[in-house]
């Protein structure tokens, strides 16, 4: 009986297909009120005077939480620093902060208080450019910082106290100076990229309520709710175990849910209104109050002749936004991995996140990394180019690969780096020949180490040899069915036996966020774990009822076998187990040190049009190791949606803002998404380097198809029209202007 | 840092005395439909024609249930004997069987539909009494029976497939023969009761609904939802895993919300309806459809004039009613212990469940014991005044102590049976003189074994040291408090820091009933072992931070301690859990084979009008071997309630039928249940005789407290007017009656 690899059905289907499946803002509760919320237009301002008294008088409010309902010393939140206050107190620091927050009967209601509340603000000189913000003399956004406690994994990221740099990452090894010196050719590039949206199709939602003994309930559309318990029982004073986070379904995160956003408001309104709360975002409020970050990557990189890279130096810069959702991970990942999967002697890796007067950044698949795989691999292109050598081949030629030093000083262990260029260099994709004017092939590689952390679950079994399993991580795409799977093949049981739920962080252990490629990997290994804690049972169970020695029990494939040819299923043993001491339970905890980082590499043919700029995709194909695939189609399902993000990274997604920081562009229809119209299908190759740090070989699917689309397409626009772009997203007015530009240098 | 023993707050006080509670009646659903029901008024009759036609085509009904719908092989439940249709086939057994039911859109609507419906019946004769049921001739109500398999605990009783007779047990030692004809006095009496009404505060509710992968959820007030969910899995043919049972709080259950009753028609209707249906019984239909087992006991007795019991021979019959919510339990609960607490060589005990065409009979709080204990101990009385004895002292003559063997074989364990009867002889109450005329007093002794069977929790650690303890016990009444009161002091840790909830079945291992005062008992002990797993686990993490053996580690009081004075609180450990391998969760399923039997001697003084025949209770105190008193005033509560209940059966509660079989008193004016205004306050003494087969000692205290007032209060009349009443209740009428006719006897 075995699961792992088959395309099992998917726990979700139905109820999604049927528009069936409930989430957080379809639930109903009695005495449900409506949140809507005041917010400022003004970038950065002093918040002069707040009065809500008419907002309050009116018929149908049920509360009005202003900055005069905060506690002092638990007005502000943040998941690594407590930057963010619930409601404004004295300042407001990005157009789009909420200044007043009501609650109503109904959300018309809610509506005209808000326009009954008047305030007033003395504008302040806003930054908006982060590396304007790091020079001297830039507003200071942050005067003080407080870290947040309750921060379970922040053991790695260094926080800077000083102007408006938030954390600040560096690594290197070798001597850079010395190498560039040494090197034939020295390349020095700067690339940037904008503000973009997660575009997660369900709005941010949450509903929240206080039960009379005094627990905060939170239904969120969240991927993390173990951290969203922690943070909201510091910020409430409260023992963790009297905060309930229940996720029901989600409609997408790419990391826009994963930190404390709407939840601290929802609950300090509904403990005032003494109801439950809903609050809502409209898409405009989902554009205006959160983000992934926008970069400035600076790369010189010393090669010689014959192709060997010798020298790399990274800086980074990443915009943080007025408050740091998650400032410090994307730091570090950005600057991590910013030498790129090459063997490179002499690197200095460095980044830094940056606080602005924009909307706070949080977030995104990848955390920070497509911005600079973007920069290394275009300026991997240029060299190749310049050196004359096969794109593939070179990349090949200085390939990281098992027991490659890193910047960090640590070696790689078993990776498909190698694996995946070769899959490219061998597909019927880049065999294929390219013709027609204005047509392009790019490629680029890629890579990001996934992460581990802690995952918990929980499986009763039942006496008909059905399982309920609970798992800690939300499920955003795949995660009960792939954990399910795993749980299932450790027992040697049929998946459609076990039924996967995530029910609240009650109900489960601490589980990380299902984000940073992790669920598969160790939610998988926690379900694995709970199935050889109920293995193990059952070997001791059938030892008693066989009266042996329980080494005489053994159990395989779904059987357990002991003396004289005495054997029981699964099924078997189930139904025994109500008469011979009772049904079990099992469980796991685990917090693995490792991961399995992940490698891609992607070929893609474009078109441009020379009239309009405008960019045809032609042909995308996407190769990676995916460790053991679970679920196959989950995995390609994965790549293609990853893929298409990245394509509109590339091609058409930004935060468009006005000269009074407000932006101009907060609605689908302004901020151009990639949809089906744009994308051709988009080929997977899945690799399966088999991951030894994991008991099924599992390595995260998620972030790493982001990370390549980037520069593949620049290098393909570069290919067809031999313009290097330097600033994403290449749109056609961007793209058409740099085009006339070079046409009129030429 | 001890619990247990402390009157710590109780989890359920702030929302019961706020109205903040949700019970399942509150909670509101997305697309909620509601269930009105079109029941007979036949007590038998054959079911000839079902015209809901004009009832489905009215606007704003969504679905209509009837015969047509049920599925052959699947239409029959019943926790014992599948005997029990969803909606009537053919056939109807007694006045208020459902025929059709129809969920709308609002109940209004419901209840318009349900009279357009046309229903035609052939009556049939039917049989209301159980003694007359079980005589040749009689109509059969079931000629078939199917065994429900999905019955967990089903090892003890018998099964009759003849005629009325659902289930005997039957029980003896020596010869009863030989010891009458020994012994120089026998008496032998009949002591009838009549059906009564549990009376919970919250008539029953259940909402269902199905989602789209077919998994079904019924959030019920129920006292028993792991058992809900094996049955429905089984009627419906899903895995038990995907049937989830949620009980938010529950308004009383007393036995009445025990078995499968509302949810098999609420679920197949809300599987046609394809949205959630939620069906509220109204009080009228709570008497209507189910109550406590009438009683017929003949109970003989020999005695020596020395006041040595010689022989007993018992026949207790109940009455089931037209179907099974539980006959068998019943029948061996009665029958085991109408011997009474007493050391008797020779005694044959037997019991009998027999069907009639009244309304179904279930479990009420004591399981058919106070039935016979009302006949064994008014016999006591008579037999102590024929013999001129103190009634205390022919108790404790005769009282069964530590190894006194039973009818069935078995010898008693550490019991408090001579402690409670010395309580009440040695009380200021027994000691006071009672003057006055019309007055009297009397005592009763009762027991009842209480019971194991499985039990399951799950607790997951947070880092500041508070705990999520999942029960998979229902809280009727202090479930949550006691067990989380068990699970601290197993850790050391306050109680206050533990969050004891009960979630769903999903969240929980398999728990039997909360019931059979197996609660406090079974799952505090699951509760102390989730905590040793919890210690367990924190030993060896300390050993891992010390870096030493885990031999060096010990647990006390919640504290570790280590080599060289190292020491952590568990708070301090459970802060260092996520840094040093992540949080824990621990679980525990037990089934203790045994349980501890509980002894209780009540005293009352009561004076009768001799106009009026009323009888008014002056003063009552219980005392109770209650084991380790957990939580010591949830224990006298439970006491009281018991007691109030008891008294209702002496002296009120009864329903009463017309000549067709239909029920005249259906409500609560009509049925009287004693009030604040009918009781004095009723004292309590607790004995605690530690349970030696339970980690703390716990005996279950909730079900004894009802078993002696029947007999104490009549006794009491007997002792206050000179007559013994042998049918119950003792109502002014009646007892008016009997007073007069052995006045003109006189």
């Amino acid at each position: 009986m075995s699961s792992i690899g088959e395309d099992a059905a998917r726990v979700d289907g139905p109820a999604k297909v049927t528009g069936a499946a409930q989430y957080t803002g379809d639930l109903e509760f009695p005495g449900l009120t409506f949140v809507k919320t005041l917010r400022t237009v003004h970038p950065h301002a002093r918040l002069t005077s707040v009065d809500a008294s008419a907002a309050e008088a009116l018929p149908g409010v049920v509360a009005v939480l202003t900055r005069a309902d905060l506690v002092e010393g638990n007005s502000h939140f943040g998941p690594v620093v407590k930057d963010q206050p619930i409601v404004a107190l004295d300042r407001v620091r990005y157009a789009g902060e909420v200044v007043v927050a009501v609650a109503a009967e109904e959300p018309g209601i809610a509506e005209e208080a808000v326009d009954l509340i008047r305030v007033e603000f003395e504008p302040l000189t806003p930054v908006v450019d982060p590396v304007e913000a790091m020079a001297p003399g830039a507003p200071i956004l942050h005067e003080t910082r407080v870290r947040s406690e309750s921060r379970l994994d922040a053991a790695h990221y260094r926080y800077e106290d000083r102007g408006n740099v938030l954390t600040s990452y560096s690594v290197g090894r070798g001597d850079p100076e010395e190498g560039f010196a040494a090197s034939d050719l020295v390349f020095e590039d700067t690339y940037t990229t904008p503000k973009i949206q997660h575009g997660h199709l369900e709005p941010h939602v949450v509903t929240a309520f206080w039960d009379a003994a005094g627990k905060l309930t939170v239904y969120s559309a969240t991927q993390n709710p173990s951290s969203i318990r922690v943070q909201l029982a510091e910020l409430f004073e409260l023992p963790q175990s009297m905060v309930r986070v229940v996720v029901p379904y989600v409609g997408g995160g790419y990391g826009g849910k994963v930190h404390l956003r709407l939840e601290p408001l929802a609950a300090a309104l509904a403990r005032k209104a003494g109801r439950p709360v809903q609050w809502k975002l409209t898409r405009e409020e989902v554009f205006l109050t959160g983000h992934c970050h926008a970069s400035v990557v600076r790369i010189k990189t010393g090669v010689n002749r014959d192709g060997t890279i010798v020298a790399r130096e990274v800086e980074a810069v990443y915009d943080t936004g007025a408050y740091a959702l998650t400032g410090p991970s994307t730091s570090r990942n950005g600057g991590e991995v910013s030498g790129g999967p090459y063997r490179i002697p002499h690197q200095r890796l460095t980044s830094y996140c940056v606080y602005t007067n924009t909307p706070p950044t949080g977030p995104y698949r990848g955390f920070g990394v497509p911005q600079v795989c973007w920069a290394y691999e275009a300026q991997m292109d240029d060299m190749a180019r310049r050196l004359e050598l096969d794109p593939l081949e070179f990349r090949l030629q200085n390939a990281a690969e098992e027991g490659t030093v890193r910047a960090d000083g640590a070696a790689f262990g078993v990776i498909g780096n190698v694996d995946t260029l070769k899959a490219v260099q061998e597909s019927e994709h880049y065999r294929s020949e390219l013709s027609g004017e204005n047509r392009g092939r790019g490629v680029a590689s890629g890579f990001w180490f996934n992460v581990g952390f802690t995952s918990a679950a929980h499986a009763s079994v039942q006496s008909d040899g059905s399982v309920a399993l609970i798992l800690g991580s939300a499920d955003i795409g795949g995660t009960r069915a792939s954990l399910a799977m795993q749980f299932a093949e450790t027992l040697g049981i049929p998946y459609e036996s076990v039924n996967p739920q995530v029910v609240s962080t009650d109900a489960v252990g601490y589980t990380m966020v299902t984000g940073g490629s992790r669920t598969a990997f160790a939610g998988g290994w926690a379900a694995h774990e709970a199935a050889l804690d109920i293995r193990r049972q059952l070997e001791e169970r059938a030892a008693a009822i066989w009266e042996c020695d329980l080494e005489a029990v053994s159990y395989e494939d779904g059987v357990l076998s002991g003396p004289d040819d005495q054997s029981f299923t699964f099924k078997e043993i189930c139904e025994q187990l109500p008469h011979t001491g009772g049904l079990i339970q099992g469980k796991a905890d685990v917090s693995p040190e490792t991961s399995g980082p992940a490698f891609a590499c992607h070929v893609v043919d474009v078109e441009v049009d020379p009239e309009t700029g405008k960019v045809d995709i032609l042909r995308y194909t996407a190769a990676q190791d995916v460790g053991t695939a679970v679920h196959p189609s989950y995995v390609e399902s994965q790549i293609q949606g990853g893929v298409a993000q990245g394509i509109g990274m590339a091609l058409h997604e930004e935060y468009v803002f006005d000269d009074g920081g407000n932006m101009e562009n907060p609605t689908l229809l302004d901020y151009r998404m990639p949809t089906t119209f744009d994308l051709p299908m988009l080929d997977t190759i899945l690799v399966e380097v088999e991951n030894p740090g994991h008991p099924y070989g599992v390595r995260g699917v998620g972030e790493i198809p982001i990370v390549p689309p980037l520069a593949a397409v620049a290098n393909a626009i570069h290919d067809a029209m031999g313009v290097r772009v330097q600033r994403l997203p290449a749109t056609p007015d961007r793209l058409l202007q740099q085009l006339e530009e070079e046409a009129g240098q030429g």
